[in-house]
């Protein structure tokens, strides 16, 4: 996989982002007929999503988004790059459909503000692209509920996991909401347990095998999927040849961003006060209004020191984020030493605020623009993109299977 | 929901077939907003499929193909016909790519040979029709994990069963093949549950679904499936309001047609001596040999006792179903007193080749004709009119859930 891993890591400036080949846990994986199909460094292909689920906040951006880019601007013209909106994940939890209608466009108009061009990549809702869903469920026919269940979205209770013969993990944050004290031959608790919740794995690994993806950015708690993604490669491939791409994953460390209101929490669409996270769309009063109620503590200095000051330090944190001199946090914090929280506090919603104002100024014309018709379009040229990339690879996939 | 239903009724003269209604099982079905998108008489829709596994036999033929035809030249020309080579389906168990696509090409010249009019029908590959499995999505974001292991489509060790929380059915035949002994924790047996196996009712929901379907003949067997397609739309409108139509069960008495080596046994594909069943292509030679070894008993003369003589009964049964007199098996009895085993089964062998004949011939043309180019032509009709019905439904669904 060398081969395929090396025009990348040239290419890939930046000393923070690494690139994860698969681990080749299964023996048939070790065989030679898994590699045939490799594609060559012309052949590469990066494919990540978003979920529609609002504007981003710091957390999105600089864990994701500010990647993606960083990506765009370094790979090679022959790296065919595919980003879409997951709206069909979406539906996996309940949603208000005029709401996720315009958190699509929203997410749309977001991608293209933080500096995806549109000609360069392929920027598409997933529900556009029908092969999605019919190479998840060719897909399905493959993967074990075994596998599956061991790596489940949800977090429900004790009882109701050993119902499904499913193992506990502490990785996945609940999406079930169950009551610790549900019992599993509860109708109601049973009920809510619905396929889509429990299969969707398999759907993230469509969206990147239906585009032979080569390479796939992701966060730290999306590896997991990752690693499922190859396992179903593995799987289509011993029974039917190897027609599938195995994805490696693009990681970049944690950047990670805390809670302003709670900072040993990470920073979150759903903490229900939304002081403690910034949109990247906030102007630079509501960025200075949140920066200035940030949980700190009694001591009025600055300094380094995630442990016993998470407050400061996740400040200092951000500010080094986005820091134009590219200063780690404790550079920072040597350079404020003199300063008072009001001052620091000051400084760091300037500085954020400044670097995001042109995401926010580009965002604002977008979705103005006729109501964000000029988003729709763009998202019908990167659909047709991604239709093509997807229709290749199901023609070989339906030849393979017999369809 | 009886003005949708009363037109199919006026319309099937045969006193052997009956449509029934949706079991309004839920309260929320009773309410009025789940009928208000209740179509129209010109609405409506019959939907049914089949999957690709080989040339029917008499079972499927008496049991389904019969129906089908029935149907099409009873039904208004307002009623739109619909009818599936389900191949999504077929692949939940392994399958031989070559014969799978071998395998779509006969079962679509069974149709024609049958006597369905690719004119009035729309006669199509599953896998040609993408909205079958975007849809099939849709619905798994509210299907329960719970309803489904209760109508599961395997009969697994009760270990297995336990581990997974589900409830054993004698009802459906194994297709997991998994020894009695086999532990839950055991990794080889645990792997064999895919979950294209465990989620199949969904996608034949959608199946149904996406085309509006206001009937659909099945069989005996498949009754439980069409009430889970119903819950199916119970939980889309309960989150989505009134979009999808609840389907009808349109219904023929068990034509039971029994195994000619072993009479107490269906008919089935799946027996290990061909003897066992009449292709319904075979040939006056091939269904003579066939009906001359079946197994009878050491009465050498005829009368209808299904219980103590099951062979002859069998035989009885089937003459009866293809008397050109539509006489009774206790009539043919009456009129076969006189005569010795052998004479009556030359003469059961003669009529059911008789009878056979016509659709033998027209599929070895069909076949014939340019390697059934033909066939794959109507197809490529039938999936035209198929994505059109579909793809209206669809419109409906994203513009409902938000996509």
């Amino acid at each position: 996989m060398l081969s395929i891993c090396r025009p990348i890591q040239r290419t890939l400036a930046s000393p923070n982002i690494k690139v994860i080949g698969p681990k080749w846990k299964h023996k048939a994986c070790t065989s030679a007929r898994f590699h045939s199909s490799a594609p060559n460094a012309s052949d590469q292909v990066i494919f990540s999503g978003i979920q529609p689920t609002g504007i981003p906040h710091l957390g999105n951006y600089l864990g994701a988004l500010q990647q993606w880019v960083h990506l765009q601007n370094t790979s090679p013209p022959s790296t065919k790059l595919l980003f879409s909106i997951v709206d069909l994940h979406a539906i996996t939890i309940s949603q208000d459909p005029a709401q996720l209608k315009q958190w699509k466009r929203e997410s749309l108009a977001t991608l293209l503000a933080v500096g995806l061009d549109e000609k360069r990549c392929g920027i598409f809702y997933q529900s556009s692209v029908p092969a999605h869903s019919e190479l998840m469920w060719i897909l399905s026919c493959t993967a074990s509920m075994g596998y599956l269940s061991r790596m489940t979205q949800w977090k429900v209770s004790p009882e109701l996991l050993q119902t499904f013969g499913l193992k506990s993990s502490n990785m996945w944050q609940s999406k079930l909401s169950l009551q610790d004290d549900a019992s599993p031959l509860d109708g109601g608790s049973k009920s809510k347990l619905k396929l889509g919740l429990f299969s969707y794995p398999v759907l993230q690994a469509a969206d990147v095998l239906v585009h032979r993806a080569t390479h796939v950015p992701v966060g730290e708690d999306q590896s997991q999927h990752l690693e499922f993604a190859r396992e179903c490669v593995t799987n289509f491939n011993h029974a039917y040849g190897p027609h599938l791409v195995s994805p490696q994953t693009i990681m970049s460390p944690a950047k990670r961003v805390m809670s302003l209101q709670e900072p040993h929490l990470k920073m979150s669409k759903s903490h229900a006060d939304p002081r403690s996270r910034i949109l990247i769309t906030d102007s630079a009063d509501e960025i200075y209004r949140k920066v200035m109620s940030a949980l700190t503590d009694s001591t009025n200095s600055v300094s380094y020191d995630p442990s016993k000051r998470p407050g400061v330090s996740n400040l200092l944190q951000l500010w080094s984020h986005f820091d134009a001199e590219g200063r780690s946090p404790e550079e920072l914090a040597l350079a404020c030493r003199d300063m008072n929280l009001r001052t620091f506090k000051t400084k760091v919603s300037e500085t954020i605020a400044a670097s995001l104002e042109p995401i926010r100024m580009r965002f604002a014309e977008l979705m103005r623009e006729d109501g964000g018709a000029y988003v729709e379009h763009v998202e019908k040229q990167g659909a047709r993109k991604a239709r093509e990339s997807a229709d290749s690879t199901m023609a070989i996939v339906r030849e393979a299977v017999g369809l």
